[in-house]
């Protein structure tokens, strides 16, 4: 028998809603709780039809569930987490959570769950939030990255990841941290930093715009609250990662001060050369 | 009669390439003639169905044409403007040009051709280049700038490019060469700055990579010499950006430091309401 009988889900947005999605297409024997914080969230979920028990109530959504998914902001994970581990849980129960920060997730919830509790972070999103636009396919061929603790089995949450479409990596949490600052949480403060220089003074720019703005700055129209919360969860490698982009930035400046074309051309050839080892989009 | 005759493209790369096929298109009635530096650029016009007669020399390219448009870099708009102005050109001669810049271009240009020059710059493009990638739908729904001087009519150039798809907006080249450093120029190296700091000392982070990192620095992967070009004509302009941009990091990295959640949230909060004054999507 599948070990996922029972999931519950806290945190019906873009991510716990597309999980709630994908889990119906590919663990259809599973069944389904969802918690939310206010109750009025059950219509969105009787909208999106998805066919799960709602609840208001943390502890009671988790007594007797196999795998617990946190999808809230990584700043209440804390405070929830206390509630779970109130209830009734089965001794095979797997908890998991979906913050795009590690360090403090991990530190915050493994004094409370134990060894099993391991922190995920499927690398998918979007700029728009809720579970309007969640959507069953959002972690197909994402990057799954887990943060399972030296000497913990972490099979069965890779299973549950790849049978959603993901590639799993495994890492520490502070090796996490370190790489999402600067492959997600300093290009979303890069956006903002670019939209505010570009529009601050002149908003009649927007006139112009094409689809360079348009995509370098897609991930500045991300939730603020959400943003505010990752970015002071990850703030040491944040910063480090903005000072870099200072120097580059100053290192920029200096280049069209004199002004050396070949200088430009070589800093601009060495972002093409790194940028041009993304592979090829997703979809 | 339609006045577009005769119309010779210089420099089939992507936009000369789809401008190429746009007109095939929409002005099925007139003759299109190519433009190259070299002649093994005819095999990629051949590639693509393009029925125009080739050309390497730019005086004969240009004899007799009723409309030009200048598709090459901008550093070298002038040389071949040279070349052009010994043409013999008819007297409803127009001349126009599709430069990311235009201060440079109009003083370079105006005073070779006269006002029978006026400015253009389609805002369509693509990271990647050459005629491989032109499309005929390239310039639809794109805004099109127009910088004609004062008392010169553009009513035929405004013509042709909204039949070609463009809204079309005029101002000075001045006013333009600002409005673009912000929504075009800015970007474009911001994008470049931000693939550095993420990338230049750590590579391996590109493993985690999400559509986050991927679309804020997707331009990064543009032509390193083309953008060298562009950054060197708009100096003082793009310049004056990257300063606020680096105004706006010092902010940012202040707030963090303290850290102060408020003024974090109030920072991200005005940069989303930006960056939401985008018009949704061309497609």
């Amino acid at each position: 028998m599948c070990p996922e009988r029972l999931i519950t889900i806290y945190g019906p947005g873009l991510l716990g809603g597309s999980l709630a999605l994908a889990i119906q297409q590919q663990f259809p024997e599973s069944k389904l709780r969802l918690w939310a914080r206010r109750a009025a969230a059950e219509q969105g979920i009787r909208t999106r039809d998805i066919n799960a028990e709602f609840f208001t109530d943390a502890r009671a959504a988790a007594d007797g569930a196999s795998l617990i998914i946190l999808c809230t902001p990584v700043e209440t994970m804390a405070d929830l987490a206390r509630q779970i581990a109130a209830a009734d849980l089965p001794s095979d129960c797997l908890i998991t959570d979906v913050g795009s920060v590690k360090g403090l997730v991990v530190s915050d919830l493994e004094p409370i769950f134990g060894s099993r509790f391991i922190g995920s972070h499927p690398m998918a999103g979007s700029e728009k939030t809720g579970i309007e636009v969640a959507r069953a396919n959002l972690f197909e061929k994402a990057a799954c990255l887990l943060t399972p603790r030296a000497g913990v089995d972490s099979g069965r949450l890779r299973h549950f990841w790849e049978t959603l479409g993901c590639h799993v990596l495994e890492m520490t949490p502070e090796e996490h941290d370190l790489k999402v600052a600067r492959i997600s949480h300093l290009p979303h403060m890069m956006a903002a930093i670019t939209t505010l220089a570009a529009l601050r003074s002149d908003p009649s720019a927007i006139s112009c715009v094409a689809g360079g703005f348009r995509d370098t700055t897609r991930v500045a129209s991300g939730d603020p609250g959400l943003w505010t919360g990752i970015a002071l969860a990850n703030r040491a490698a944040l910063t480090s990662q903005l000072r870099e982009a200072s120097t580059a930035l100053i290192e920029l400046l200096e280049i069209l001060e004199k002004p050396d074309e070949g200088e430009l051309r070589r800093f601009l050839a060495e972002a093409k050369s790194l940028r041009d080892t993304v592979p090829a989009a997703r979809f």
